[in-house]
């Protein structure tokens, strides 16, 4: 298909696929001209892919890229493709982390999971992430949360061994592809809006709203978009 | 204190601290002179709660600000308040939202809800938020995924319940301001941090890796600092 098809049928404005293109988000297309080239269905799936990442993931463009070349690296295991993943994953934000502090926040970090039993190498840059949140967690007073580390484990480790076997069950690349990155960045983002709506959940019930007149499946407006 | 011991003490630059005065994220100190200025401990406090919303929260400048806006209002219940700082961070990353696909992911997220039993205002941004997901996961092809949404929200429950506990329970508006804080941005890069964390430990189960010799607690580099 031409690039307007492309676009017509990704949702991607062509400036935008151009971009891509010179990024290196994007395989070229095959030539059919001066200034024009043929594009397949795995220039599309590859379009929503980005999409996806950039999207709904919030991942920057070198990060997206980041993502993508390791999947299109032949011969990883799952494991290696989750951690490779996941890297280009924790790029995307990360505070200045020095000073007697953070290393305190990090050394509590690795022992909350060896407390879990959990399997992590020593040196993953998850744990530079989990020190993180509990140095802010500290500074803005909630040092308690340190004790609550534990539910939270409870609370992802079903849901990430599903995403863990998701990935592991997949039969060829393109399936792969998609599972990783469910397991990462979508995975991610479903869990965060479901937490967002228990909050309201909870909140709801515990303020005594007027809980028996709610059908959520009517929006007030009927509108189709926000 | 002067500008200089808060930057010194909060780590913030003082060109940052006068462009969070400009940008009203930080309220002005007491004039001292001509373009000097006193700042108090609050300054210190609001200052840590900037960074960890920014930093650690990924949010833009304009979304912090409108989380402290509602932080600053007199007057908001708990469930009031945690629904505005859910708007707030929530303005952080939304693709467009447009079309019939977009418009049955939404119909999809509330009828999600519903099954739940989970009380939530349908005209609730993050129902629009959960279409988003549902959308993306569909284009890149786990479709499959919508039926695992009662696991994600399963697992994110009782988390939600205890932050919004804990913000309720608040004696002081600097405790609610921080509990509600962590019950919104601080508890999902918590939640996201063991998530990946959980990850890393399910998929070396399932490889197989030589489990026995690892100590979590022992980095190869003993760096301070990634």
């Amino acid at each position: 298909m031409r690039i307007a098809e492309l676009s017509q049928r990704s949702g991607v404005t062509v400036p935008t696929i151009k971009y891509y293109l010179r990024e290196g988000l994007l395989p070229p297309g095959q030539p059919t001209g001066r200034n024009q080239a043929a594009y397949g269905e795995q220039h599309l799936q590859r379009l929503l892919l980005i999409r996806a990442l950039r999207d709904v993931g919030g991942l920057s463009v070198a990060a997206a890229r980041e993502v993508l070349q390791v999947l299109d690296e032949p011969g990883h295991t799952g494991h290696t493709l989750m951690g490779r993943a996941h890297r280009a994953v924790l790029r995307r934000e990360r505070p200045d982390a020095t000073g007697p502090d953070w290393a305190q926040a990090r050394a509590d970090a690795a022992e909350q999971v060896r407390q879990l039993g959990w399997y992590v190498d020593p040196d993953t840059p998850t744990l530079d992430r989990l020190a993180d949140v509990i140095l802010a967690m500290r500074r803005v007073g909630c040092a308690d949360l340190l004790d609550r580390i534990p539910d939270y484990a409870r609370a992802a480790l079903p849901v990430a061994e599903q995403e863990v076997a998701g990935a592991a069950a997949a039969e060829d690349p393109a399936t792969m592809m998609a599972a990783v990155v469910t397991g990462t960045v979508l995975g991610e983002a479903l869990l965060s809006a479901v937490r967002l709506l228990a909050h309201e959940h909870a909140s709801a019930q515990l303020d005594g709203a007027d809980l028996g007149q709610i059908d959520v499946t009517q929006r007030s407006n009927h509108a189709d978009s926000p």
